[in-house]
């Protein structure tokens, strides 16, 4: 009984998560029921007979559930279809030739090294990514025609079954294409987009949690290992396949929205690349901040070296999660990025931090704290190659000039030119 | 031509890298020839008639590259394909009873009720994972009995519809079963075992390039991004969708070669964190080797400290290489790991670089050094629990005793109670 519960709930929070879900199995139910038609309708039934079953079939097996899925299996199975129909029909013609006795066995053969060469073929990778299920429909496709060829004298009666089947399937494919793409349809390039944008989030709450909980006031009893802010960052470390897939699909989504059909889903990959590697430089910090969290090496030092230090760290990780938030906001309202504001505030202290740090000798116990600094400065390292990439991204898809006006600036833009003066500003 | 030409060398090289592939190809020739038997063999084929397209059907759907894959796909369309059968038929006779009007009726809000169910059940993790397939045959033959039945009168032609469709999938289930499992088969499981031993040898190849060419003497004229060693850890950062659909198959597949049936798999899937994590750690230890390169600060050092911090690191990287290429050969031999005899090393060249960082005072210059020896630790960190969870492997695994002799090691293994000693022993 309460496992009945616990799955209740769980299916209740899978809907709730992702409410496309739920609208999703509607859409399957529906475009089933359409094609289903088929066989209710007589005049339709009389026309099509049996082979309206391979309407059926194609619904349930190309409806995916994203667009560009759908799309992406939907045109695979058609041209699939009528490629391996046109060859299988070629292979019984020649077939033929051979007299009765040869024909199956010469026909085996055709099936046998096509099969073996076209599962080969799925092992390139780029086959695999965009035509796997082309290939694997193309291998079926030939093997039926070949194969019942022999069993289907009249050439009429194969070219109509031939006829039949086609339509049927294609049938299939358009009911598919017009319950995703038209009813509240799920677009692959929207969710990459949105992906990118929100993997750039995670980051900047990271490194707002570490500028306000670790090296701000709050610094209190409570364990940091307890705070929730250190595992923001963690969706992106595996978010690589995911990625992949998404932009494999979208590359076969029509326009819509913003998005056009050469939007350049490539770039968001680059973006991704990036802000897994700034990840990767989160999790170092992370696993350091954790396993000397005990010796509270802070605790210990001169006050106001201490002080600068983590004011200084402070500084750096807040202006850079700004940064990454703007960087963020840029992707999802699609305007090019305003000169990145954020740039000269990191430029500056990163370099009060290398002043910091390069005093004559250091005491050995400030080794920890510095230890975490330099950590930090490699996470921030990662921040201007993510903006360069977000902007290459802004160009190639020519997002829209920014005309709303700039938040006011702490430091004014014309010492953007001289960033040895900026440091003394903050100071 | 050049195109061809280049095409021609990589389906070679696919070849090459993985000749299984090969073999992979010409056993869907094969499986997808003996099926089409049925329609060559008369007798077979009156018996059988038109559902003979079935059989090759479903050997072109069902047959996957690993034998994990082959079965769980197979177990998933035979039960899917009796389960689907059987309800059809009840909700045909359900139907039956509101009239002939009604009963098309009911049959579409059947089919459209169960393939939204069904549909939706796919967004459930557990069942994504090892149901996926059979959910989607569930929904095609639902549909297809529910709604062919209609046009089936026959209560008697309709059974022996479903016996002879269920019976041709069934020996195409069987014949993808039998090529896979017997001819040339490709293991998930064993592959997934190999995934994780190796990707340990590649953690230890970074340590060792690290030891010797970094640390070593050799530091010389070359920069280090151009050394091939730096980047052996790489495929592991991403590893993890690779694994976890390996695991996933695995727990299909019968007792075969070492492997039972109810192997751990998913303590693989631990292991595989765990060197995930290590890669993340070798990451930042990696960038911070690049990218502090042309500042050289080792050269500037004062010799003698210099030297016992690089030879100390150098011990470090070493030892862990050995400890992580001897967890290795304990995967690839399925033997019991001997009490890790670089645990001594490893702990005693920690405790030393800790001393050696402890000085009262670190002159600045050598803050970059003691960062990176500090980013070293974090990686020799992950040693132990790496070898902890290989342990937990090899014990529930059941990995046979080590009886072979123990490779002659430097410190006598009595020492072990007694760290503090060692460190005397070593300087």
């Amino acid at each position: 009984m309460a496992k009945v519960v616990g799955l209740a709930k769980k299916v209740k929070k899978i809907g709730e998560d992702d409410p496309r879900r739920v609208v999703h199995s509607f859409k399957v139910g529906l475009a089933l029921s359409l094609v289903s038609l088929y066989y209710y309708i007589s005049p339709l039934f009389n026309s099509f007979g049996t082979s309206a079953i391979w309407a059926v079939l194609t619904v349930v097996v190309v409806m995916e559930y994203t667009a560009g899925g759908t799309l992406s299996k939907g045109l695979n199975r058609t041209f699939a279809t009528l490629l391996a129909g046109a060859l299988g029909v070629g292979a019984h013609q020649i077939a033929i030739l051979s007299g009765e006795k040869g024909e199956p066995f010469l026909l085996g053969v055709f099936v046998f090294l096509l099969a073996a060469a076209a599962t080969f073929s799925r092992f390139i990778p780029e086959i695999k990514a965009s035509y796997d299920y082309g290939v694997t429909i193309f291998i079926l496709t030939f093997s039926l025609v070949a194969v019942s060829s022999d069993r289907t004298v009249d050439a009429y009666e194969l070219l109509q079954l031939a006829y039949q089947r086609f339509s049927t399937i294609a049938i299939g494919v358009a009911v598919c294409l017009l319950t995703s793409t038209f009813i509240c349809p799920v677009w692959a390039g929207e969710d990459l987009h949105k992906l990118v944008a929100s993997n750039l989030e995670k980051l900047a709450s990271f490194l707002e949690g570490l500028g306000e909980e670790y090296f701000g006031e709050k610094v209190g009893g409570e364990t940091m290992e307890s705070k929730c802010f250190l595992r923001a960052y963690n969706s992106v470390l595996n978010s690589k396949s995911n990625m992949e897939s998404l932009a494999n699909l979208a590359r076969w989504e029509p326009r819509h929205g913003h998005f056009g059909f050469l939007h350049p889903w490539k770039q968001y990959l680059k973006v991704g690349a990036l802000s897994r590697q700034c990840a990767y430089s989160m999790e170092a910090l992370m696993s350091h901040i954790t396993s000397n969290e005990r010796t509270q090496v802070c605790a210990k030092m001169k006050p106001e070296i201490r002080k600068m230090i983590t004011s200084t760290c402070k500084e750096m990780s807040i202006e850079c999660s700004k940064a990454l938030k703007d960087l963020a906001a840029t992707i999802r309202t699609m305007t090019t990025p305003a000169v990145c504001r954020h740039n000269i505030a990191i430029a500056a202290a990163t370099t009060k931090l290398k002043v910091l740090l390069s005093e004559e000798s250091i005491p050995s116990k400030m080794l920890e704290t510095a230890i975490m600094a330099s950590l930090l400065s490699q996470v921030v390292q990662c921040i201007p190659q993510i903006a360069a990439s977000v902007e290459e991204l802004a160009q190639l898809a020519k997002f829209k000039e920014c005309k709303t006006l700039h938040k006011a600036t702490v430091k004014p833009s014309t010492e953007e030119e001289s960033p040895g003066v900026v440091i003394n500003v903050m100071e």
